[in-house]
């Protein structure tokens, strides 16, 4: 099972459309990529003062219905594969009340130095941490 | 005691200088107030079918510490009093790590329609809601 | 050639890395793409008026390079193909002082009923407003 | 006269109200107060070499009009006062259409060491530059 975290849907989450705004689940997923990480035991203010930070690389994301004020939304995260450099996720943003999927994203995630940004390969620590929530994922 | 939520300080919420961009610390006392009316009863997205929202008509805020990544904040909010259309608030932002007030604000913000935006009285219904949360915070 | 406004980076479009919040390349996009519309005589506030929004159906975002607090940015917006409710869009974000692509996305856009977000098709009037685009940039 | 520079408003400053969401002002008004810094020669990129950030300590902002989306506004900057350490801004949001005064705001800015974000004086020459802008202000 994915992991999720529940997010609600404020007032600054929406636009004069009267739904999400469509750049904002961006945000959540990253809140749920994070949650994910820390709960995989990987800090990003820790990995920062290792000088590695995680940037984005490509974003594909297909938004099927939209979000309103006062939803409650399950945001999960899961890593499909990996590389030495590269973690490939996959995020849903579900809408609680009926479980009906609103929007998926595909995000693929480079471990960079802080200082030049260019690629750098995590640690064999933090490659079994992330490898062990793809294969408990499947159990 | 002042409602609390805790709010996770995230890469969306910080800038260039390391700490939380400060006019997203408007977004957590949102956040707050909004799960705070609606421990009270009063959800947005329905006082908008009943053509009643609430603006901010007037904001200060004090900011005495910065908040940096991943910092677990706890967001209050409480009604220091009210008028017909109008609703003061008090917020705080601490830190959970050692109770640090990080930054306070008071909001002023009137109900008005919502397709005018012009002012309108509250129903008596809510602002006897809102009375009994001041009563019950000085008890 | 494709339509191009000028954007500069502040403080509130970075993050704790220095560089510019991904999910912010979007909101540069939109800036783009608004303004590409409002000068082919398409502006969002008249579409509302007439029950018509466009709602962003998928995107796929390549990032190649940050961007970084006071660069100046080129975002370019052009549209590659259309049909009766989609508009296909490609954006650009060019670093000014090098013509750096830093990012470039896809972006799918449809064309729904502002009071039920179902698809309608634009008027033939829109229609060839954006038609007359594609030819001229070929030109 | 006060500094001034034309800001459009997009779909991403808005809420489900209709109207730009209040605390995307205190994005304009540092976007304008960036230009303006800039303007008299103080680029922020440039004092966060020299260890050097601004950081907002107070912030009191009045909101009397809405603005909507395609609202072209002027968001204005002046500096009122400076110690050492402080600078104290006036902001001013305008329709451009009637010049109606939607938003006003008192910023109070201090100098800080990046480093450590504790309070440092600003160097005679930033002094002189801000002086100076006081000064042409009341010509």
């Amino acid at each position: 099972m994915a992991f999720e975290i529940p997010i609600r849907v404020y007032i600054e989450d929406t636009d004069a459309g009267g739904i999400v705004f469509y750049a904002n689940y961006l945000k959540f997923f990253e809140r749920s990529r994070t949650d994910f990480l820390r709960s995989a035991g990987i800090a990003q203010s820790a990995t920062m003062q290792d000088n590695l930070i995680f940037v984005v690389r490509h974003a594909a994301i297909e938004y099927r219905q939209p979000a309103r004020l006062d939803d409650m939304l399950s945001i999960s995260s899961a890593v499909t594969r990996m590389t030495p450099t590269r973690v490939y996720f996959v995020h849903e943003a579900i809408r609680q009340s009926d479980r009906a999927l609103l929007v998926r994203a595909e995000v693929e995630v480079v471990s960079v130095r802080l200082d030049t940004l260019k690629p750098m390969a995590m640690s064999q620590a933090l490659r079994s941490q992330l490898q062990h929530t793809i294969e408990t994922r499947n159990v």
